[in-house]
């Protein structure tokens, strides 16, 4: 009990009770669909009609997917949810609930562990989505959030990696190696980067999942293939040609790149566009389009955030770069092993 | 690539492409209310009409819930799905699918992993329960198992723990303590148990969900509260009796207790019932019952597993333990601190 009242308590000072309610707490009311929320042996909700609901799960474990030295809690609870959104974004659903599993280690501060649930609750209520209920348990080892997200989206509308034909041509929303170069100087200089350097930072500590884009290219059928970049570029367009069972040129010089982070990769030695390429996090859409509905996709991507066009689908199914006019087989990237 | 071949592989030296299409193998083809299955972004299933969905999360983190030193891969895989399709049972939902997300330590022995999926698929398909997608991840510590499950009910018949009144009669499924007792003994003797002892092992390493009697009481309306055992008795009826703002009165001679549990606790010269009362893992059901009901209950029960008249709801909020002639206040039992 005296414990509960130092600035300095952990989690494992606290009843279980006690957490479920600083998370309640920091959640929206529930919306009238939610027929019984937080509390009972499960969460009862009504389906919503006329849609086919999307599932996904995304697994956030420290020392794999972050490093608490350098990510602020919120930034943690963030980047974990976003994780998740940005599948939905890719199925171009619209987000509805959520169930968070947290294994805490038991030293974890308290004031951490409010903040990663106040980077959750905050994205959650940005994006219309309900926490309806989750798990807490003690880890013995690193600290895990574990999302699991529903979204809804109309039958026919689902976008999926099995859609794009030869002829496709391939675009990325935003920019990409972003994410990976405000990593690359996070864990360099420990939390302090210089102020110039904060649009790559920010893509890494608070990416934006591509949701409205997303829902955009599902009402107006203008993309043939959706994937998010979460593992990179190259797995991407690696899984997208797989299961559409087409090949792609892509053009390494149109790959749209924020001028710092090819600063970043530069400075230490790097090939920017490689590292592009293979860095994860991102959290941008790879989309295939008709060649006849490129207007309406350009449309429906304008209002949300910028598109570059980075390549075309082929029938000859091998992925190839082309940069300064040389032509190679453009490595898969992210890891092959599992224990890489 | 050597790796592969060896006989005595870990999960680190295979690709996870290869992992998920070793759980794939595993698993019976989809129904075909799943319009995606696992490989993309989401999963795409239809909703189930005139019915609204239950949703729980359940982790199972090693050190915490289990110890691979004594339990083998595949009870660890069936424990984890159970956990979380007791909660299902808990509401009176039907199974209806389910997500995987995997935490693993690289050096875990592929064969474990093979295992662990064999409980969870085999346990699936015998609850008509469909995996439709997860997520695969190293684990920097403990093996972690978290399984999202969903079940569907109609919408009126969702049992709760907040419907008990004054007289309602409590019963509970099985028998209390068998689980607590199986663990006390695996524990004693690293795995070698003697085969006296096989029903308590077997109710610690396969709890069989209530699911058929959950969804019985939805249906025929017998009871008026419900939930899963398994952070133990003491915390169910505590549970029942808050959110019901009752109190209730508990027969400590009446409740079921298996004679070799009660024997394994006695020659440790322990209280067996406050073992049984304490012990959690029983994945049983407390069911509170109106009396002018009780024969219905008793008919939705009989042809799945006995029930046991434990106690009764009281109008004073106070949880009492009758033993012997004795009237006590019955101890929470569980963990109170997160950290314990």
């Amino acid at each position: 009990l005296l414990a509960r009242s130092q600035p300095s308590s952990s989690v494992g000072d606290v009843r279980e009770r006690d957490l479920i309610a600083r998370i309640q707490q920091r959640l929206p009311p529930a919306p009238d669909w939610v027929i019984l929320g937080i509390g009972d042996d499960g969460a009862v909700v009504e389906p919503e009609r006329n849609r086919v609901e999307v599932l996904s799960t995304d697994a956030f474990v420290e020392g794999v997917h972050f490093d608490r030295a350098f990510v602020p809690p919120e930034a943690i609870g963030h980047r974990a949810l976003a994780a998740s959104l940005s599948d939905l974004a890719a199925m171009g659903a619209s987000p509805r609930l959520a169930l968070l599993s947290l294994a805490l280690p038991t030293e974890l501060p308290l004031a951490d562990f409010d903040g990663v649930v106040d980077g959750i609750a905050l994205l959650a209520r940005r994006t219309r989505l309900c926490v309806v209920g989750g798990n807490l348990t003690r880890s013995t080892g690193p600290l895990i959030i574990d999302v699991t997200v529903m979204g809804t989206v109309k039958r026919r509308q689902a976008l999926t990696r099995g859609g794009a034909r030869p002829g496709d041509e391939l675009y990325v929303s935003g920019t990409i190696g972003s994410a990976a170069a405000g990593l690359c100087l996070l864990r360099q200089n420990a939390g302090t980067v210089p102020l110039s350097a904060s649009s790559v930072v920010e893509r890494y500590l608070h990416p934006e999942p591509r949701l409205r884009l997303g829902m955009q290219l599902a009402r107006n059928r203008a993309a043939s293939a959706c994937m998010d970049l979460s593992d990179g570029f190259s797995d991407a367009i690696h899984q997208v040609a797989e299961a559409s069972r087409v090949g792609a040129i892509i053009d390494g010089d149109a790959l749209p790149m924020d001028p710092v982070a090819t600063g970043v990769f530069e400075s230490r030695g790097l090939d920017p566009l490689m590292e592009a390429i293979a860095g994860g996090d991102d959290y941008e859409l790879l989309v295939a389009v008709r060649p006849n509905v490129r207007a309406r996709f350009r449309a429906a991507a304008r209002p949300d955030v910028s598109v570059t066009r980075v390549g075309v689908c082929t029938a000859e199914r091998k992925v190839v770069l082309r940069r300064q006019g040389r032509a190679d087989s453009l490595p898969r990237g992210g890891y092959t092993h599992f224990g890489a």
